[in-house]
């Protein structure tokens, strides 16, 4: 009998097969403008955008965050990702019986902060509690409703090119790809925290909500894709962008800012720090002509200090890591996240 | 320290209370029309009707339904009590590693059929999977946005009263209650399979989306009110409707529609059928001048067959229960479900 396994669910290619060969096959949008089938990091149906997130993440208090933070700016940055601004917020919470309620309402009160600086309302949610053993501590599920940011019109002006939404599938050969700062923080802080693995001191989680940033960018214009890279990391996010948008995507190793601590934890444990997920980091196509202009400003942003240009699209199939000695290899997605319940 | 109890998730008196110290405290709402503080069964803001639901059913499948059925109606049910039609549906799943792709594969098929029979689309969605032990199964998160249904307006201008959405703050004393079939039927369903009591031949989820049989009410007008009667039953929700409209509730016993059996099977445990939980069931608040015809219209629904005006708003404090024999007492609302897990 074929079973649910921990992949399924960790961002790469087997959650990717079974999104498609269950969840796409059970659900047809006909009415969606941007639809399920897109895979997007939101939907769009009459200019609403729409997504949602379960939060599982263990342990729910991290270095640099915690499990309510983290639900409101996953959810927050899907709807940044369309170049859209997050509205309203549903939260739903499943409480384990017997969790201290005083953890319970710090949680509460990172979500009402995080929402704050997202500039986000929670207006409805719902509270489930299972007996002891049921769930482990809370799962936290977002779900947020925006609408075009105000700039997303002279974005696209400025791009030169024929778009609406902010798509996986925009990117065109010559398009530059931005990344707002150091990977593979959230991962390694999660696994430090759980494993007790003893990097907390040093690997901060870079979890935040990054919709104030995307409005710096579009009003610089130029943008013409944008995604989080979450789950699987900057190597899962990337192969998705060049699949659906048919092109390659080259990669230089040299340029991609990764914090020392971080990169020396990824090496101590054999991890791809590629890989590993980010719950603060996007990464944006801009058209060439635009790619100083659009860096400059997401550089002045308080999430956006060590953005750099990291590599550019490329007629071909492939994401291509181009490594410091100048070797390529092929930066595949990964068959899920290494480490498990990040987010 | 204190911790978090069973009955704070289990509608009724403790889930009020944790609503309003924990979480209405720390979430403030400025912008929305129906905000959180209005605690209704879904949020408005700027005419998107707006709700969320996990639903954590144990077992999650039993007779009548399963978890993906429950899902979608529950979260149906609740833009339909606002007096509108949904649109569009995010569903996450949280999924326990080992589960079977194939009752997985039924859930879905059975998300489907449900969302096709309330023509709602699921858009968008998210899928986490944690480690065996770290959840009982799987949790089903969903989320809608709906619309004003069609209908609304002429129903106010029918109900001569001034309204917008169907509020359960709009109970006025003369106003009369209706139900649109028997009770209690959803709860003793799930125990029985859980417990394995053998009742489940006999009882069955009443489980439905409710949405067209609301557009009908609303088409023939002079509706001010609606509540499914979920969590704690039709005690909770007439409870919650009495407090908000500042009104009492006189409710006539005989005239309670429940099927032999799920009477039999309470007697049996000993439970309060009006405290159990119930997931095809509303209750109207319609003015008197028009409850005929609302009835009338409602029982030519597949959904309304049963249906009955059980009683009426009264000036006062309290929901009063008149008995077969002519006696009354006070109906409170429950401290919890006494069924744990049924949603």
């Amino acid at each position: 009998m074929k079973r649910i396994q921990l992949s399924h669910g960790a961002g790469g290619k087997e959650m990717g097969k079974l999104i498609k060969e269950y969840i796409v096959k059970n659900f047809k949008n006909n009415k969606a403008e941007v639809p399920l089938e897109a895979l997007d990091d939101s939907a769009v149906l009459d200019g609403i955008v729409f997504t949602t997130d379960s939060h599982t993440v263990q342990p729910v208090f991290f270095p640099g965050g915690d499990i309510g933070k983290l639900a409101v700016c996953g959810t927050v940055n899907d709807i940044a990702c369309l170049g859209a601004t997050p509205v309203a917020m549903a939260t739903a919470m499943v409480i384990e019986e017997g969790f201290p309620m005083e953890k319970f309402e710090e949680i509460l009160k990172s979500m009402a902060m995080a929402a704050e600086e997202a500039g986000v309302e929670i207006i409805t949610g719902d509270t489930k509690v299972v007996e002891r053993g049921g769930i482990k501590d809370i799962v936290v599920t977002t779900t947020a409703i925006g609408k075009e940011s105000r700039w997303l019109k002279s974005n696209w002006k400025i791009a030169g090119r024929k778009g609406k939404w902010l798509l996986d599938s925009m990117l065109r050969p010559g398009d530059k790809i931005i990344i707002n700062g150091c990977i593979a923080d959230h991962g390694i802080a999660i696994i430090s925290k759980r494993e007790g693995y003893g990097f907390e001191g040093s690997v901060v989680s870079d979890v935040a909500p990054l919709n104030g940033l995307m409005e710096e960018a579009l009003k610089e214009g130029g943008v013409v894709a944008a995604k989080d890279a979450t789950r699987g990391g900057i190597a899962n996010a990337l192969n998705e962008m060049a699949e659906k948008s048919k092109v390659g995507i080259i990669i230089y190793e040299d340029s991609i800012p990764i914090n020392d601590a971080t990169l020396a934890a990824c090496e101590m444990l054999g991890l791809d720090p590629y890989s590993i997920g980010n719950e603060g980091k996007m990464l944006f196509g801009v058209t060439k002509e635009k790619a100083e202009d659009v860096l400059k400003a997401i550089r002045k942003h308080k999430y956006g200090k060590k953005a750099e240009i990291i590599g550019e699209v490329i007629e071909g199939n492939y994401v291509i890591l181009e490594t410091s000695v100048g070797g390529r290899r092929i930066l595949d997605a990964p068959i899920g996240d290494p480490i498990p319940r990040i987010c």
